[in-house]
């Protein structure tokens, strides 16, 4: 079966949890201590030289990095489904899956993960401030894209997976999605599709 | 024939031009004048709105995002060569082009390009001091990795061309690449495949 590296409160695990879900593949999930370091021991940090969660592996397979993750996942148990190997579509895909790794995690991620888990006293405001408004500019880029589609990639695919991790986790970085409404109801489509579980699930 | 919306100096297009020479498929360069903020205008941002070179253009389909890129370009003109359709190795690419996007490049790329194009008066030692250590520790990961093995992920890939880009301009951005022979060597073996191109070609 299938191990999964993981942490609750991380979106780079949640996308990987939320495609496995969405493909109904059985998987084992096993708890890596972000807050007390565990990633940085010796035993993880063979599996992640990078010493990041998630880590996938699939029988004699280790492979990290989130939205490279996904499209493993989308090339081994979903073709038609979520992923689609017309070049065309691919490309689609993996354009909208690294705008998520330049672009938004980068911002949004960080944002939240300084917000939630900074103490205030020692959180730098001028850097929040920064990474709010590259993160709003990402949500622009993305409401103009989904005012004139449903997806980011033609049908529902794991590109919208890879974005939404952390879209959806914008207001907890202080990010209002209100100013993009066509990013909101994107969300909600996302969270009507079949066997979709929350980050708490 | 395919277009590439390109400059010179971006290790982002060379990747693209790279792979393109690589694997002999023909294009037309187009240069974006990005030191005169060409990007910035309606009707490139048009074509990518998040404002970047390169953009791809193959028929009726446009996309943006370099990793990405090299990932449409393997499936379409590599099957077998640079790229693989089998999931392992197919995954082993994707987590390097990733790592590539989160890791090597916001360092490496970054601190080149304040280094070389922002005048000394401006420039944040600090930031730039962060950017270099953050380069290090990315070399000292692929370093580890090229000791024991020749290619980023089993034969020579787009992972290699995707990540080599930014890591052999690594001096431009005055991190040194000779604690890491490994990745010294690796480099070689990039120059050394066939219709090798520099950046300056």
């Amino acid at each position: 079966m299938i191990k999964l590296y993981d942490h609750a409160v991380s979106g780079n695990c949640y996308k990987v949890r939320l495609a496995l879900s969405q493909l109904g593949v059985a998987y084992e999930r096993i708890n890596v201590d972000i807050f007390k370091g565990e990633q940085n021991e010796r035993w993880f940090a063979a599996l992640n030289p990078n010493k990041k969660v998630p880590v996938l592996i699939d029988g004699d397979f280790t492979m990290w990095e989130s939205n490279g993750i996904l499209l493993y996942i989308g090339k081994k148990f979903a073709p038609n489904n979520l992923y689609s190997e017309d070049p065309k579509d691919f490309g689609a895909v993996t354009q909208w899956l690294f705008f998520g790794k330049t672009t938004i995690d980068p911002a949004l991620a960080r944002a939240r993960f300084i917000t939630r888990f900074v103490l205030k006293e020692i959180q730098k405001e001028k850097e929040l401030e920064a990474l709010r408004e590259a993160g709003k500019s990402a949500l622009q880029i993305l409401n103009d894209h989904l005012k004139k589609h449903n997806f980011l990639a033609g049908s529902y695919s794991i590109a919208d997976i890879g974005c939404y991790a952390y879209v959806h986790t914008a207001e907890e970085g202080e990010v209002s999605l209100s100013p993009f409404p066509a990013v909101l109801s994107w969300c909600d489509r996302i969270r009507s599709q079949p066997r979709y579980i929350s980050m708490e699930d």
